[in-house]
């Protein structure tokens, strides 16, 4: 068995060795510019290291975990136009760095090539791996459709976000978690544990970039702390404060919503403090124990020696327990 | 077999029926409206009838023609935000009717549900099928890039308009035939060379198309007469004038291009008037007229009873020598 770290390694190789058309250039290049960005690789290693719990040839899902990344670096670059982001990785975004146009088409040239890398997969599980990218790439547009929904929707659930959330990152990483186990010659009962398994990873996952946002440290933390009390965003930990708040924090937090211009330092502070009073970052901290123990569960659950399961478990400390 | 009226019920029928998930409704309502907007269903027409040359039952291929559907309609979509362009089959665009991050990712959610519709293909040629696809679809985003580098680009061959038109236009009609025949229990040499002759009908598609656009008769063609030459588009029509003009007239064509602020009517009245000089609808037509006889014969190649191949023939007269 391999060790995350010769994962990551094998990984990354395998990003930067994809090879695309010359022509034409302006098609191509923002594609090249998207991959090589870096990034965490979270879910082609998941991919491979599902696929290593049931085989010893991790690289039986390669070409599974490359479709996924790619597809996952569609998403980025599409997010990014609608978004309006300007930065990402510390480098301009595709349409800053090129136009709107340009990254629209590169980014549709990107879905396809994820199913060209998906579709090399062996011809017996074809099928199997197509229905759950499928199902998992639709879901993830659906995702980002409910998010895009929350920013003018007046009232959004914790529910109704763990939902949102459930598409827009975690059925990606199920989806990995169940091709990569696939691709390594696991019973689709086994798979679907993984899927299952994956799905609360990438909840847990959300849930603790959510509590980074916030309390992270910057030094250590990839993003700026405080965006999304910044841009209003309606996260886990807005959605408790907001449920859990006494009256007169609650009037005070949506009064910090709705002011246009405060400064951004002084909003985040007063949010902040509303929240320390709160208790979300433990309430927050709670909801994630549960999902960490949750995912390990299932995970136990699976009928394999203990032994194998040990890069899948580094996995969900690396992802859940995270300070960057 | 299936005459082409009955195809085209056939199409129009499963087109509508095509279910979508209800939520989130701003991702899928824009999906309806595209594809309930009609259009002449060439593509999945293309495919079925393909199918029906070499199986009895035309439904075999009924996946694959939808797939192949929706991938069109969502090259529309997106193609329209790039273009603005604000008005498809007299209603307004997607980005216009909704907005611009509505558009982006009702057309990625359009890709996804598109290979879907593929995946639901056979098993035992689902690797065969997907391999064409992709390639087709990948195609026709460099098709779509080399167009709109092309507007930017100083000269550009006939040559270099043939390969863009390709891959933008006649691709896509190429697998359709190809995809169409293998679901039809074609072999593969067969299917190669229904893809062959799909890159021929649809070369002499788009020709026609270059050539109604400012020939057309008004009543019967649906677009707008003269749009190419308002917008400067480097058509063969164009590129041909540019080729064979005499200095005099090349140098006012040239003019024509750059002047902005030229009425419209005026503009298209002078340049096809040089248009005329240089014989262009004339010589437009005999290349078509190649590319007819060209698949005429590819066609003819096949060996399968000749009536297998009437709707077909009927499908190239309609498409080359159409005047809508």
């Amino acid at each position: 068995m391999r060790t995350l770290e010769e994962l990551a390694e094998i990984t990354e190789r395998s990003i930067i060795g994809l090879t695309f058309p010359d022509e034409p250039r302006k098609l191509f290049s923002p594609v090249k510019y998207t991959l090589e960005a870096g990034g965490k690789r979270i879910r082609p290693l998941l991919a491979l290291a599902a696929c290593n719990m049931f085989n010893d040839n991790a690289i039986e899902a390669i070409d599974i975990a490359l479709g996924i990344e790619v597809f996952h670096n569609f998403t980025l670059l599409h997010d990014d136009i609608m978004d309006n982001a300007g930065l990402r990785h510390g480098r301009p975004t595709v349409h800053k760095k090129w136009d709107e146009n340009t990254a629209i088409l590169s980014g549709d040239a990107m879905v396809i090539y994820s199913y060209e890398l998906i579709s090399r997969c062996k011809p017996a599980i074809l099928g199997q791996i197509l229905k759950i990218f499928n199902s998992v790439a639709l879901g993830v547009c659906q995702g980002q459709q409910y998010d895009m929904d929350f920013e003018t929707s007046g009232t959004v659930s914790i529910p109704e976000y763990m939902e949102m959330i459930r598409l827009k990152t975690a059925v990606l990483l199920a989806g990995a978690a169940q091709m990569g186990a696939l691709a390594g010659g696991a019973s689709y009962e086994n798979s679907q544990k993984m899927y299952d398994f994956g799905i609360v990873l990438g909840l847990g996952f959300q849930l603790q970039d959510d509590v980074l946002d916030t309390y992270g440290d910057p030094e250590t933390f990839g993003k700026n702390i405080g965006g999304d009390i910044e841009s209003n965003k309606k996260t886990f930990l807005m959605l408790k404060a907001l449920e859990t708040a006494g009256e007169d924090d609650k009037k005070k937090l949506l009064s910090l919503i709705e002011c246009k211009d405060i400064d951004k330092t002084e909003k985040f502070n007063a949010v902040k403090e509303i929240y320390d009073r709160c208790n979300v970052k433990e309430s927050t901290g709670t909801e994630i124990e549960k999902l960490h123990n949750k995912a390990v569960g299932i995970l136990n659950g699976i009928d394999l020696p203990d032994d194998r399961k040990n890069t899948i478990r580094e996995i969900i400390e690396v992802l859940i327990k995270r300070d960057k």
